[in-house]
Order: structure tokens, then C-alpha cells, then sequence
């Protein structure tokens, strides 16, 4: 296949459709038509979008689907029916044995055994990965300590603007309390029998299904923190084999989708809007000589959404 | 001593320095005089202010310092000239042999070998030794990974205004690059050689001291957030022995200073002027069997800084 002849965006109003949209619109991927599809309430003045339906599938070849989670699961199957290919961002599918969990840069290989549904992985994950698969190849990943600072765009428009009300209402009374304005909360993920949420423990699991690997652990503690769309995260991984940090910075600085700043501290206002991922404050844990300490930024939407998702669109043509 | 005759506040119009004063206004403390001090340009109207000179320590017979390290190292020679006992909040003298750092919970006997100068600890190890003390105790610690997310008011007034300038700034124009509004860096403390920042380094050094022991590690990523004056640490904690999550659980309960929510998320909001801390989200670290998780939160001004001075002049008066 050299060219998508119909596309389309199924939950093309939310955060991360309109960045699908966007790229779509601006980018190299060669298409004939694009159809945009939401579930109603929220039409944007940039896009034609048409109300989702059961029917709206036919003649797709290609869909990418940023819905909640019931909603892929009814929208999925009718999509499949009609032999679209699905790209899903939600965690749905995610660790089904036939459905790809890809990162292109990552794991490109895996996608030739997809069956129609291919998956595109949680934004923290994507973010902590690209930088750490490399010296897991290097070294072999033994365990990852990581503490995210995460954006509010993870949870949507509503998320979003409940941050910019809370912090307007807050500069003007300080004596109010909020959850978010000025405020860090847990990420919102039901918490499991272990005690860890759910986003913590994706971070495990689709990690392991990603690097083709699960003899490593990861322990993560992911709290949200009052900024708009990029995601930060403090990793401390430790390694099987000795690590040399120059040798772990030549990997970093080779990392595709990575700008390496070295002993520089990377913001999320420097990470927004930017494809790219950044990694900075590379450094030797002091207490432990086979692990190391970093920080990665990156915005959620792009890199940790909807570009990765595009990505994997770019590899199913040229395949 | 059953009671202080004159009592100082030097550097009375600060972030501190505010609070000490309330408290000593408003607390069990006996005193008969308080004089407040400050090098000039911020009088408050609560407090009648002195601007401090060379005589300022004539009478006074304990003093509390909470001033830069320029101003500490000029000023507390001379109130020891007088006589005067200092409590000194700046990192100084922490690290000096003669100079207890107390946190009055963990290690009250360290203070009988004074010299006349009695230090108080950086915030972020306060916090985060309060509920970590027993568990050493107990356990034997071997090593800690932090990750701070510590508020503005560390860095003073100019970086809490710093903060609501840009926030509100930003809320106007979202195209704005801010540096602390919506965003995060890395706390503005020098890096050293190791490429630890000098707050990471004190979260290290001063633990070793507090504790009195030497033989576990800190590896520590301190980085400022959106919040106004409560600090948050997420702390992986692996210890000698094999840890039993329901005794630390109880060991934490019974700590002095410190609320225990267990698998609740305590937020820097529900912090805010609270004397005690908060620890919450403990579980047993899913990656190693030694270790366990937990989540930190206190208020910066009051036992990460004000009050553990302040209790400090009430063991003084004990003794």
C-alpha cells in the first residue's frame, strides 16, 4: 500500500483528535480523504465532524481511535466489520496477545503480527521508554524507581480547564482550598490490591510487553501536578551489568525522538508542542553502582498520544 | 530555665521568620521579651521591626536566625559574643562537628553537646526523617531514593510572587513561556562535581547526621513545583532487614509529628498550616522485597522550618 485512501479520527474532539488532526492535515502521510467522528457533544469549528454511528465505517481503511474505554469497546468490533485497520490510543486492548503494542522507534518489528487492531501505548510509558531501551539493550533493565509529574492534558479537556479555574479562583482567594489549582493529587487510576494505581502499574506491564522482556521490575509513583500538557518523569533505573554513564549518554544522544540536555534540567514548558522527547540531569546514583538517575519531559499529546499513534500509520505504509 | 527573658527573631520579616513570630506570639512558649530583627527592607506591619546591627544582640539570650548564609556567618558571631544561644535555621553550620542538628522527635539527646549554636535541618530531610526514623530503628536503612516536589515557598517571597505573577500571566496568555508558572524545574541550588544539586546532597549528608549513622545512601532528584508552601517527597526506602509492611504501618502511626492516612494520597493543600506531617500511599515495593513506597507531604514554613526551631527553644527550656 503507497497511500490511505480513507482516514479517519474517531473521537476527533478531544485533546489528543485534534492533535491527530493537526498532524494529519500537516503531515507527510499520504491520504485521499480524512473523516472526523465524535460522540456529540463537543464539535469544534476546524474539523467537519460527523456524529459516530454504527455504520460510520464503511470504506475506512484506516481508523485512529482516542474514545474512553467503552466506547472503543463497542465501536472496535464494527470498525473490524468493515475490515478498517484500527490504531487505538485507549489501554483497551492493549496487553491482548494480538494486538501490537508499538512504539516505532522502539519495537517496530512486532507490528507484522497485528490482526487488524494495533495499539499505541500510555504516555508515561512511551516517554520512560524511549530513552531506557537502548541502555536495556546495553545493559539489561534489573528495576526501575520512577515518580511522574504529570500534566493535566492526560485527563482531558475537562481536567484541563478545571486546573485553569481552580488556579484563576485560587489567585484571587488564597484561602481557598483546591484539588488541583496549586495542587498535586494522585493520578486519577482506580488503585488495585498491590496499591498501586492503575497508570503505575501500566507502566510495568506494558513495559515488559514493549521490550519484549519482563524479567525487570518497575515500582512507580505517578501524581499529577498543576501543568498544562507536558509529562515529567524522575527515573532511577538499575542495571544488570556495569554501567558506564558516557557510554549510557552516547545511547541517549543516539535515541531517536530524543534530545539529550546532558546535566540540564528539561521543563514541560520547554517539552510542549515539541515532538521530540527530552532527557536531562543524566547522572550515577550515588547509592548504588549499577543504577542511574534521569529525568525525562515530554509532551503527553504528541510523543505520548497522538504522534506516536501517527507513527504507526507512517509504518503500516511503507510495510 | 523555666523561661527566656529576651527573645530574638533575627531576620523576622521572611517566609520564616513570619511564622516564628506567630508562633512565639501565639505558643506555650514562656518568654518575657521578643525583639524582632531584620537587615531592612521588609518591615511588616504585625511586627514592631528593629533593623539588625552589630549591638543588636545585647540581653537578648536566645535568638532564632533565619537569614542567608552571608548574613548567618557575619551575625551569629556576634550574638555569640553576647552570649546569646542561636538556633539557625540556614544550612551554615549544619555540617559542623560542634553543632547539633536536631529534629526534636528523632534525636533530642544530640543536643546536650551545644556550643551555643543549635541547627535546624533543611526541609525536605525533616519531612522526610520524621517517618523514616522509626523504620531505621527498626529495619535498618540501606538506601532512599526521593523525589521532591517541593512548593515556592522554599525559595522566599520572591519566588512565591514569582509564582502568582506568572501564573496569572500565563492564565491571560497561554502562549507565554513562564519559568515557574504551570511549570517545574530543578531546585535552584548549585550542582556539584557528582551532578547532585546541593539540596540533594544535604538530603544525604544531613540525614547521616541526624541519625547518627552513616551506612545508607540518598540518591535524591529535588525539583520545585506549582504548589505554594507545602513539599511533597515520594520516597522508595529499602532497608537491611526484611521490612513487615503491617509493623512499619504501626511504627508510622505511632510517629510523633506525623499523620498516617496509609493508602490515602495526602495533598500539599490539606498540608497547609499543619503542624503535623502527612505520610500516605505506603506499600511494599512491588520490585524489591526489601523496600517499601511511600508518599510525604508537610508544610515547608511550620516543621520544615519554623516550627522544629521553635521546638527546639522548648527542649532548650526542658533541659
Amino acid at each position: 500500500m503507497q497511500k490511505y485512501n480513507n482516514l479517519a479520527i474517531v473521537g476527533s474532539t478531544g485533546l489528543v483528535g485534534r492533535e491527530l488532526f493537526r498532524l494529519i492535515k500537516q503531515g507527510p502521510l499520504p491520504f485521499s480523504s480524512l473523516r472526523c467522528f465524535a460522540s456529540g457533544q463537543n464539535l469544534t469549528e476546524e474539523q467537519e465532524t460527523e456524529i459516530l454511528k454504527e455504520s460510520s465505517f464503511k470504506g475506512i481503511d484506516l481508523a485512529f481511535f482516542c474514545l474512553n474505554s467503552e466506547l472503543t469497546k463497542k465501536f472496535v468490533p464494527l470498525a473490524r466489520k468493515e475490515k478498517t485497520l484500527v490504531i487505538d490510543l485507549s489501554s483497551t486492548f492493549r496487553m491482548e496477545s494480538d494486538v501490537p503494542l508499538i512504539i516505532p522507534e522502539i519495537n517496530p518489528e512486532a507490528i507484522a503480527t497485528h490482526k487488524g487492531i494495533i495499539a499505541s501505548p500510555n504516555c508515561v510509558t512511551t516517554l520512560m521508554l524511549l530513552p531506557l531501551a537502548p541502555l536495556h539493550a546495553e545493559f539489561g533493565l534489573k528495576r526501575i524507581i520512577a515518580s511522574t509529574y504529570q500534566a493535566a492534558s492526560g485527563g482531558g479537556k475537562a481536567l484541563l480547564a478545571q486546573l485553569k479555574e481552580e488556579s484563576q479562583a485560587f489567585l484571587k482567594d488564597e484561602n481557598l482550598k483546591t484539588e488541583y489549582g496549586f495542587n498535586l493529587f494522585l493520578h486519577d487510576s482506580p488503585i488495585g490490591p498491590d496499591l498501586y494505581s492503575e497508570e503505575e502499574v501500566k507502566m510495568l506491564k506494558e513495559s515488559h510487553k514493549i521490550l519484549g522482556d519482563s524479567s525487570f521490575k518497575v515500582s512507580a509513583t505517578c501524581v499529577r501536578v498543576p501543568v498544562m500538557r507536558a509529562h515529567s518523569i524522575a527515573i532511577n533505573a538499575e542495571f544488570k551489568k556495569s554501567i558506564c554513564l558516557i557510554k549510557a549518554a552516547s545511547l541517549i544522544k543516539k535515541a531517536k525522538g530524543v534530545s539529550f540536555l546532558e546535566n540540564a534540567f528539561p521543563t514541560p514548558m520547554m517539552a510542549m508542542g515539541k515532538d521530540d522527547i527530552f532527557v536531562g540531569r543524566l547522572r550515577q546514583d550515588c547509592s548504588h553502582d549499577k543504577a542511574i538517575e534521569m529525568w525525562i519531559v515530554g509532551d503527553q499529546l504528541l510523543k505520548g498520544a497522538a504522534l506516536n499513534a501517527y507513527q504507526i500509520a507512517q509504518m503500516l505504509l511503507k510495510k
